[in-house]
């Protein structure tokens, strides 16, 4: 049996809980806290409107625990599942908040804290870093040279917001430039959601449903949508970029943006030129997808439009436990093993690849 | 060859178009004006910011046209692309922005319209009809039994505001039931999109590519999902509601709004109860879904969330046209048709059903 890799799996590293816990006295999202009535718990508040007091506590952020902090958890959590190897990357929002001024540094010691810990299982470790945002750019474009020289780095995880207007702002170029230099992966990932809005005055009623299941997949469609309009993949044509839970909806709805790109006035030249580098070109040249998508249908849809040798494992641990039993093989993690054995029943070498081989081939492990 | 059925084909009858030119003085979204730089050509503003004087006229609104009121040119269209038989729809924003005082009359009106213009092509149009949403409920209902009396009219369209606070409003059941009762099928159709800001300060540069491509599917998928929340499926098991381009992007992201509710503890009762419709089985049961995706994936992925029985085909006609050559087959028409070519090469069975056979069969037409 091929090794199993597991591509999307998150830590909160200790120095990263300490900036967090250190911002519940202002409340500034994002925070971790406890409720007065539940006090020995404590709870991540990290979308808007989460610590509304009217929502009932179960619903109030979510637990944290050291399955957040602790890498033996981490350890745990893949032996119990059979994963081989994860490529560990801090969880959402990253380093988006960090004060400017300390942006740069703080990058500096998390990373190398999140290096230190993959060291620590040599062979069952790598990571992707965090990018200090909000500094300089020049400082980002040194923060992505230096990660190429660590250990256990594999590439960057990366937001949907950039330096604060989108990864379709001209100002990332240098940024983009260097990563496509270093072939550092781009894992991109979302945290921002939709306005909340839009899920209507019922929301409450649906606990965590809407945002999650809805917002999250569409804000990396939007996300990775402007990439592409902005001419990204035509300046950085070798720019590698995996997209969360199979793309959020991107294989669904590349037939869509195609449409509509080639019905719109404003595209027309570019449409009759000839030339122009398509969605699914992109997705074939650029796009990796991971398998969280929770369902053979999603499952056989991305891999229709990238390709399966372009997909890989993940899970998004520790997100997604199950309400009761934790100890026990997670829902989430089983339900997307089956669904990739569903889709390649008859072809383990694809399944093989989806599961670990592509990961390690493309992210140089081992 | 099976006959062709289009099941997503829009009209601005001559009443309606009357109203939104009335609009134009106070530019009221939405209206039909024209620009200085342009005076002869007509263009309908149907979305906050077209008019914005910022942007290119080109990129101002749609042009609109005879092929929007004639329903000549509707059945040239059809003859064009060999489609036998259209239902055609009143287009978005229907009647959801009609003063409350004549939201019934204008109702009744543009309805009988619409009917009219159908008994005048025997067999070869039918019609869903426009709901006054803004009238009082039970004058909603009274709308819904009359057009279920009315010879060509199968069913009603409707936006995702509902009365105004979305599809998941207790205060719908009234009209749900009716709908259920007289076995009316619900052509779910986007207008509102998503707040424009999510699309960031370069949306501009990208004409209506965001919002197209990717507001108006997550506008349905999120208002299907809000209903399936609410339970509007357990308390109208037999409602029927045909989703336009394909269910927005439900079939893709039926697995993880399945795994989310999963992992949620505030649906921890319904989901240790058991016997909970899952979003899969709601597919399968109640929702319709027609083949307006423009791509062999899409149409593959939505085909094997709700099954190619409850596949219908579609154009979006007057929307869509080619930026030149009107007189030629539609690029969009042509996308579609080869999309279900690839998909069924070798079930002609199933993809006359998809073109044709199950609308006939869905909709009793003929």
């Amino acid at each position: 049996m091929a090794p199993i890799v597991d591509v999307h799996t998150h830590v909160y590293p200790p120095s990263y809980i300490e900036v967090l816990r250190s911002r519940a006295a202002t409340k500034t999202i994002p925070y971790v806290t406890s409720f007065p009535e539940d006090p020995d718990n404590h709870r991540l508040i990290i979308l808007p409107g989460e610590d509304d007091s009217s929502t009932p506590s179960t619903a109030r952020g979510r637990p944290v625990g050291p399955v957040y902090w602790d890498i033996k958890e981490k350890i745990k959590f893949m032996d119990r599942h059979e994963i081989q190897i994860s490529v560990i990357s801090l969880a959402n929002p990253w380093l988006d908040f960090i004060d400017t001024s300390i942006a740069a540094s703080e990058a500096v010691r998390i990373n190398d804290e999140i290096n230190s810990l993959c060291e620590q299982y040599p062979g069952r470790l790598y990571a992707f870093g965090a990018l200090p945002l909000s500094a300089k750019p020049s400082e980002v474009v040194a923060e992505v040279k230096r990660l190429n020289t660590l250990s256990c780095m594999r590439g960057i995880i990366l937001g949907t917001s950039g330096l604060g207007s989108g990864l379709d702002d001209p100002a990332l170029d240098a940024i983009y430039a260097a990563l496509e230099e270093t072939s550092s992966m781009i894992f991109l990932h979302p945290h921002y959601g939709l306005p909340s809005e839009v899920y209507g005055p019922r929301k409450n009623e649906y606990g965590h449903v809407l945002p999650l299941a809805l917002g999250f997949p569409l804000e990396t469609t939007i996300a990775v949508t402007r990439m592409y309009l902005s001419g990204v993949f035509d300046r950085f044509p070798k720019l590698q970029v995996l997209l969360a839970h199979s793309g959020g909806t991107l294989p669904f709805l590349a037939g869509r943006i195609e449409s509509c790109i080639e019905h719109d006035a404003h595209f027309i030249h570019t449409v009759k030129e000839g030339g122009r580098k398509s969605i699914w070109e992109t997705l074939k040249q650029n796009i990796w997808l991971d398998a969280v998508i929770y369902s053979e249908v999603g499952l056989k849809s991305a891999i229709a439009a990238s390709g399966a040798e372009r997909m890989m494992f993940g899970t998004d641990h520790p997100f997604f436990p199950p309400l009761e039993g934790e100890d026990e093989a997670w829902l989430s993690v089983k339900t997307n093993y089956a669904a990739i054995a569903k889709a390649f029943e008859r072809d383990q070498a694809t399944a093989d690849g989806v599961l670990g081989n592509n990961a390690i081939k493309a992210l140089r492990l081992q």
